[in-house]
């Protein structure tokens, strides 16, 4: 049959897999969104719908792939993983546009993205992930607010707000007295969104970190790669049943991972009592 | 700053290279399909909308990334090309969808696509993995139209009509003499888009294969890697002004492949001469 | 100059690195050992002047090499680091050669060796890649000990001994029970080598397990990638001074570790007391 | 039993697969060179025991694995090929050293190698690749035998030296002309090894170019990836009888390819008519 001849190209897919028990991170990229930014005229330095936008397709990824979500442990395929989170991220992105922005209808080239995964061994390593990201998001953030609030409040063009900033680069003091000073902005008034990002999990009743010894449960648990199928089966139902939830909150220091164990334990929290 | 601390997480994102001067197939795969033409009602064995979608789809992924579809050459990272291919798709069937589907509104969860790239180093392997899709859309379209014809117009159940292009399993003869025989369906009567699949590319003016000798001058031109930079952008033009078309055509005789050298020497062809 | 013409052919050079943070395995093999047995005349099961001409070898890796015995965080490239410890381990095996076969001169075809590297994330695999080892090593050696036995002490020839063991395939008690009472051999009391292997590390002075948790101290202490350059410099001296040792003793129980918490926790021992 | 519990770490051995179809060139690099030159006193610029103790060595290889050295089409582990590679080669290099260095006995630390495999996808980026090390190689013995000329015979020192060849970098003549009127040195008339390098292959007898278009016949003759049994077992044998020289010529001109075809286009060359 003329199948086989032609099948042997079948040897040129070379294997791409992701080293087994560690912390997979899928980051996903607007493609071009400068240009997007202008089309659509998103406000400057934040706008509330695009982000608004963003969480819900996000939330839509961890509500619709459960085992990625609580990647730990899991070995998949590099490309399928990171497609996978891309399309779907960019079905719900187009699916929801109408519903963020009622008023402006998006028209080709479509806003489209790009995505990569990388392993990280260690809870810590993770949890610096999670840090870096944060910590580059408050650095950022306070930079476009001071910049926007020049040009938009003070009356400065681009380059007027960019040689302003530039001279006091590395002091995040100044930035705030700038805001104060001259806007009357106090930055840690600003939305939460846009100082520390959303983040995306799956609630269940919270713990008290006094109560026991929170990290050394996680990583005595973490260890075991098998689980019962069984068990599999009801943890998979306990996280479908579990509401996602988007949030603001600070997630460098230990309160937040100590008070939701089930993030880094590979195992579902408890549901709260009802009342 | 805080931000220095965590950046060392940096190290952990691993190179993933395509090999250059190979031609680099992106495969695109929808996800759970099965379930989705059971929700939307799909016919069978061929849906005409939801093929018609696709290539709606894919031909915005040929127009809108040029660098991509003629991959001769061009080195990239391997998850980042994929998902970008995989999202712009993405979003153009989420778009698209109430074009071709009208009465039918799309709602969560919405379809999404996988993908992977593989390298073929040679004109050879890629003609032969275009020979073997091809192939593959020929026996498979043969089988499914029997299958589908027993069922709906012989009036046998599923395992029935397993069973009876079990028992004949490699003959294509004798599926046509079925169909023939049984249902008077002459299977080369039916849709090209069904029985050959499509084929998306630029179109330019077809070349006579005989007057010279068209695949020693590609070879000879397909080493070179380093283009000069006016002749890219001269190229780049080009590409942009040329119609991007959906074909249902055999790709596995030369014929196709002679006819339009620009598919396999990375080099535009010409305009045809307006009339 | 001509040079630069050719250069391109660089970027070929597809990027091959380990993840950090994680414990790099290098396991070497030795080529076509069967044929190479039979040249030099090597003892069945086992043959000491070998086994010891192995440990030689691998004694000067780890001698020459501190940076990649105590693997913990080290990042490298893939196949430099495996052909660097396989070429060290092979010019030591050619070389110590006649010391350990004094009346046997090697000729060419010459052993050689293959390797590969695995990374393993957590302490847990680390452990447990060793354990299976281990265990691995003990079944094949109770196996082969009977085996050779009911051969050169019971009269048997290959298919015969073979089926003999077939049949009671996985009860190691039976194969004891062989050993005994055919041949009055205590497999207990065959030599350590030959039962447990043979491990090769630096030597310090032990820590006694229940003074305190060892494993807590190592866990806290393994996170931190970065170690300032005179703490390295330091550390690198000791390692330099420290006795290599070839030990056969049991690494699938926690005593081992628990008595040298300098193999897991990337921090050199404490010198003995000199007396 | 134990074992099954330790032995799913064999999931963290991730695949390792060189390109099919490619030219895979492994590249073996000595470790520590310029330490072991001084030790055992090599001769400067170029010491011929040295180079011929490495052609020795590197001839083994070509000899003893076949199926490496004409690689096309080969698809194999990439660490494995490396690390076999390597550690034949060093074998032979401690093995034969005696036999160069009959005064100067080998002593620890051994001398070592490392290595590494690129897949090239064309013929012609395998012939620049070749053309590259070519080129290299005259570059930097034309500088070499300036530098040592300039210390040896015109009594300067090092910096001297250095800072004569700096201020004419780039210009060839200029350092011909040095050797010339300095030093009486025609560099057209120093041995080809120092000036071309080695090239090691299997030789049959030569063909000649003009009877016929030799590069198209290789061209059709690559791409069939299959062969039949008896004609690689034919071929195999036809390895085996072939000599392998070592031969110091210009590789960079068309010539040593025509009138060897056999070196790329995976089929052995005719055995010279005996006389």
């Amino acid at each position: 049959m003329a199948n086989s001849k032609f099948e042997y190209v079948r040897n040129f897919e070379t294997a791409d897999l992701l080293l087994p028990n560690t912390w997979i991170v899928v980051r996903v990229d607007g493609r071009g969104f400068t240009k997007m930014c202008a089309k659509y005229g998103f406000e400057k330095p934040n706008d509330r719908r695009a982000l608004d936008l963003m969480n819900t397709a996000a939330k839509v990824v961890v509500t619709e792939l459960p085992e990625i979500t609580i990647a730990y442990g899991v070995s998949d395929e590099y490309s399928k993983l990171v497609s996978t989170v891309v399309s779907t991220f960019t079905a719900n992105y187009v699916y929801f546009w109408s519903t963020h922005f009622p008023d402006t209808p998006l028209s080709p080239p479509l806003p489209s993205f790009d995505g990569r995964a990388v392993c990280y061994p260690s809870v810590q390593n993770l949890r610096d992930y999670m840090s870096w990201r944060q910590a580059d998001c408050h650095i950022n953030n306070l930079y476009n607010t001071c910049f926007w609030s020049l040009i938009q409040l003070g009356g400065l063009d681009n380059k007027e707000a960019e040689s302003t900033l530039a001279y006091q680069r590395t002091l995040a003091a100044d930035k705030n007295e700038i805001l104060f000073s001259r806007f009357s902005i106090n930055y840690n008034n600003e939305p939460e969104i846009y100082r520390k990002g959303s983040v995306i999990f799956r609630d269940y009743e919270l713990v008290d970190p006094n109560s026991h010894n929170t990290m050394l449960t996680i990583d005595s648990q973490a260890e075991p790669i098998e689980q019962s199928k069984s068990q599999k089966e009801k943890d998979k139902k306990s996280r479908a049943k579990a509401r996602v939830v988007v949030e603001h909150m600070d997630i460098i220091k230990d309160d937040f991972w100590n008070q939701r164990p089930w993030l880094l334990s590979n195992k579902p929290g408890k549901f709260p009592k009802q009342t």
